[in-house]
């Protein structure tokens, strides 16, 4: 691995180049109108693949956007890595706080990123972090460096929760057979800082509409004698969380698994600062449930986030109506141990028995994924650990994430190996929010971290 | 007015031509993209009074849209009668939910209205009430009928709160003199139950707005961690309501006259059928204050509607933010002794006190009006019923309205005369709502008893 810093000097541009070339396809998988675009990015991501040396490269159909498999076995006595990521990005809006357009990607200098950041819609979540493993890949092969053999799965529905990926697999677990899978779509407490993800939150994605007159009606005439639908609905929505922002929903915490006073001290010792925190959010004070440290609150402990709201006349001036519906996306974050299937049916039946008679209410669940920890005594947690010795310079700490990547449980069950997370970007990336970037700095240092993991699992793997 | 009955049969089609015409033209005042249909509103509105008889018409230009004024004046000595009416109508959406376009007016028959009914925006609220005056005019200076002097005054702000209307009534006190006030903007029980309102609702209408975070977040890295502005709202917006539906806004009620028992079962006489009025809107139960019946709670008790909410993601599929900001437009309804000012002024400081730390909260006021009262032994109210009785047959029972015309007490105020609201439409015209629609019977019926109106107030005031 001694010539990547050098080659990755050599080649850093045309890095660049290739993925700003990849983030300017607006590939929104919630959005049906860019269907097209989703279906070319699928495309591009199967050239880069066999450009970057993979010997076999397919754009395998599923019931929705397909899944790009790719691979590369030098021999099939050795380790094989299996790399996931997605190549669809979440929608923009709103669009108006963005500085320059989503998908016409620029390099600004931050302060974080004085070397440059580059701003785009998926420029770190993911079509940045999981391009960086393409690269990485290129290194090898063009260096003859490649330890082991790699599986390339890159999907096209991650954001809107990975709905045929679990088919997929299921019906795949031949080709798709490996020792370990590596994905980077978390991130790093900072650049000073290295981390690896060792926990996920799970979800459960519903949406809820509460029907109370057949039409919509004049507020002065029907006002105070009917339900009003968007009233009814704020006081049931209010109603799930407590006075300590505790969760009302019965059976709600039943499995949460509740960290020893150590494992907490442990997380507490990850660099924090909550006036930087409140700063950067421009926010007096936090806001959680009582009795847990910020830290806490974004990670070991479930949430539920109303994530869209809407109902009655939204437009420009007045309008005095009493709406026939009101409508809302509610998100729960879960956490190891919640099944996401039985939280939603429990979230369906408390939200329905609070209903008032005077309203209809229908849940309609979207999506979800169960929550997942990586042991760290794993040896693909300690092969990552050396990877990031060797490029950072110092070990790296592991960390629970709020996020969710759901596949990750699913994996695990399907394919029976556990996943490493290895994450390059920042908190303060802003992906699913307007201006995401990714450091440049940061996508290089993936680029150069990734080899050296590669062959220190080859090695651990070769002396278990 | 022997010949009124065979005057309207022989000019009813152009009568209905009339109006349609009128109604195909979107004077939405709350759009600024319709302002050329507004002011196009007016200058036909102008043209028609001026084809009814009036001597002098002109277009009065405000700081917003112009008011049109007409006069017919045949002697000073004798009384004179101003109209009010408006020109603009409420913005048209859900769009989708209208089975014909909203300013395409077409006649359909329905059970209320066998002889047919025009369906368009307007068609009810307020174009197909106001032109029955214009039309009366017609009949009674075409027939040398005019028993008195009569002013029409017919704004185009009213669906927007009037806001220019009071500066222009406090400046023009002199030209706007009269006797009393003829308004058509309200409706009757029903089409064999004549009625006449004689209470109006005040209104108070506010948008709120919290902000979180200084930009969208992912729910998944800040859920739980950070305040969400969306479920925040929601619980604000909630706790304004206590478990008897009773509004917990400090001082709210103060002001609020509460009626007698006797006054009380007066109202009860009139008919109505709570079985009817829950499957006319396909509600399984009806929703408000504890204590009061479903006819007071929409007339002599003032409320707090939410009109539209929204904030974070709405559109198709999933997106897991957490919203920067979430919006409400909010209007309460009050009841005559509400000072609407004070009301506004109660809710803001209420509702920026109840905002926890980790937001902040804009409370922007809207508009608003007064509630009012007409005596029901005043000249004016006495002429109407007996209007009534010689074209229903019936005396028209006196009505409560729990809607506004905030402009009726400003008229008192600064015009020192009482103002009659004869309405003509149905409770099920859908005012305000998709379908909205104008019976023609009741339009005919409308013009018929307004010149008897002037006969009798003419006698009455004369023999005063």
């Amino acid at each position: 691995m001694q010539n990547i810093k050098s080659y990755i000097d050599e080649h850093k541009q045309r890095f660049i180049d290739e993925l700003i070339d990849l983030l300017k396809i607006p590939s929104i998988s919630a959005d049906s109108a860019y269907k097209k675009d989703v279906l070319n990015t699928a495309d591009a991501i199967k050239v880069s693949l066999e450009k970057a040396g993979c010997d076999k490269v397919e754009i395998c159909p599923t019931d929705g956007y397909p899944i790009v498999y790719g691979e590369k076995i030098i021999d099939i006595n050795l380790p094989t890595v299996l790399v996931y990521g997605h190549y669809d990005v979440q929608p923009p809006d709103p669009l108006d706080l963005w500085n320059s357009p989503p998908f016409e990607p620029v390099i600004q200098n931050t302060d974080k990123h004085p070397e440059g950041a580059i701003f785009a819609r998926g420029a770190c979540d993911d079509k940045g972090q999981m391009y960086m493993h393409v690269k990485a890949l290129e290194y090898m092969t063009n260096n003859n460096e490649l330890p082991c053999n790699v599986k390339f799965m890159i999907e096209g529905e991650e954001e809107v929760g990975s709905a045929n990926l679990g088919k997929f697999v299921a019906a795949n677990r031949e080709k798709l057979e490996n020792d370990v899978i590596l994905i980077s779509d978390t991130g790093m407490i900072a650049k000073n800082v290295p981390s690896i993800t060792t926990g996920l939150r799970g979800l459960s994605y519903v949406e809820v509409e509460v029907t109370g007159p057949n039409r919509d009606l004049h507020s002065g005439l029907y006002g105070g004698a009917v339900a009003n639908p968007i009233n009814v609905l704020t006081k049931m929505i209010a109603s799930l969380h407590d006075e300590n922002n505790h969760i009302t929903i019965p059976g709600f915490y039943d499995k949460v698994e509740n960290l020893s006073d150590e494992e907490r001290a442990e997380m507490a010792k990850a660099p924090f600062s909550l006036d930087n925190y409140k700063k950067a959010l421009d926010i007096d004070a936090v806001y959680g449930e009582e009795g847990y440290t910020t830290n806490e609150r974004n990670s070991i402990r479930p949430t539920l986030d109303v994530n869209g709201i809407w109902g009655g006349y939204t437009g420009e001036g007045a309008k005095t109506v009493i709406a026939s519906k009101a409508f809302a996306k509610i998100s729960m974050r879960l956490v190891p141990n919640q099944d996401w299937e039985e939280i939603t049916q429990l979230f369906k039946t408390h939200f329905e028995s609070i209903a008032p008679d005077a309203v209809k209410v229908k849940v309609t669940p979207h999506h979800g994924g169960q929550g997942y920890v990586t042991p760290i005594d794993s040896t693909g947690y300690q092969a990552a650990s050396k990877a990031y010795e060797e490029t950072f310079g110092k070990t790296p700490i592991p960390q629970r994430s709020g996020g969710s990547i759901p596949i990750v449980s699913l994996f695990e069950q399907e394919l029976k190996s556990k996943t490493i997370l290895m994450g390059f970007g920042l908190d303060s990336d802003a992906i699913h929010s307007p201006n995401e970037h990714f450091g440049v700095w940061n996508y290089l240092k993936g680029i150069e971290t990734i080899p050296w993991f590669y062959k220190y699992f080859t090695e651990l793997k070769s002396a278990e």
